[in-house]
């Protein structure tokens, strides 16, 4: 459903689609080996030399290695997000948050998100790109369920949109980034009892 | 109630406690001035200068100068993290997240936590130390009065603390690090609102 999306966030070439198609899919997957495979944000020079394209084709798209990384990491992560609308409102929701926490638990995403985040703070471009490539995306999903609820009368017509996307994914990050508590195979469950009856819609 | 457990994390000196208090002292005054002044982590030299002690006396208590600001921040803003137990259970708790909110809002603090949590993802000390001196002693703040409310009956017997308290708080921190929407001002009440019909004890 929000596939077709992120290849609107880089301009379309002219001219040559297919291959830059083709050096922009190797450009990500060659970012995402090397970062899962070594858990660090690798270099420009590095993926280049990968994806066997010069530094300038990388830096034609993106603004660094960290934007290029983040990106890669959505593309290689992408199923995370995509819940059918034929799902339950609640199943779909709980299934993203779940997936978020499998992803964090059994992959080295966490880690690489950690390091994203640490150098966001220093460097505004590596912030807008994590939140355009890795975070909007995956709020759009939810949002997208989120909206679905209210529209179907499974939740209050009067909520916060925003506000119960961040409730439901930000106790995640939260244990991600501060490391004060674990996070548990069941967290995701959790979150949303704890969360929906705040949310769902009283019976009439 | 929890202003004598800091001075806990750490040896005390065996004689001469007034001299190292007031060393002590100087040194956090020191590293939150230095620090709020300037919106960034002062180094152990700026600190030590400032305070008029040696580096030798800082590196006595504090690993790092990140671990001395952690320290320095939570006693310079340990106010908003003080509610008292004549308060009902919901006004102390959402005091308790709009405190935070305006701590965010209204000083540097929360550009020192985001550098604080940047340095952390590479330096498992500066990790330890923010938990410690932060994190710790304000989620034993929230989730003391957590428990105060199952003890009276206020909410549910079966809450699970640790995220209860990350539900309401972990949104505020989620827009401080990925700075995806406003802290606004109201952010607190409207965490606390939705979080509520989750946690409260229903009418028996």
């Amino acid at each position: 459903m929000f596939s077709n999306r992120r290849s609107d966030d880089v301009a379309a070439p002219r001219a040559g689609r297919p291959r830059s198609e083709t050096a922009r899919r190797a450009i990500l997957d060659a970012a995402a080996d090397l970062a899962l495979a070594e858990t660090c944000v690798p270099t420009i020079d590095a993926v280049a030399a990968r994806a066997g394209v010069s530094r300038t084709t990388i830096y034609k798209w993106w603004p660094s290695s960290a934007a290029v990384l983040a990106e890669a990491l959505l593309d290689r992560f992408h199923e995370s997000i995509e819940f059918d609308d034929a799902l339950p409102v609640r199943q779909a929701l709980t299934g993203q948050v779940d997936a978020l926490v499998r992803l964090l638990r059994q992959t080295p995403a966490g880690a690489l998100l950690r390091q994203l985040l640490a150098a966001a703070a220093s460097d505004e471009r590596v912030a807008r790109a994590l939140l355009a490539q890795w975070m909007d995306p995956r709020r759009e999903s939810a949002a997208h369920h989120v909206a679905r609820g209210v529209a179907q009368g499974d939740l209050r017509a009067d909520v916060d949109v925003e506000l119960v996307v961040d409730a439901l994914f930000a106790p995640v990050y939260h244990r991600l980034v501060w490391g004060h508590a674990p996070l548990d195979a069941d967290l995701a469950t959790r979150v949303c009892d704890l969360v929906w009856p705040g949310i769902a819609a009283t019976e009439p």
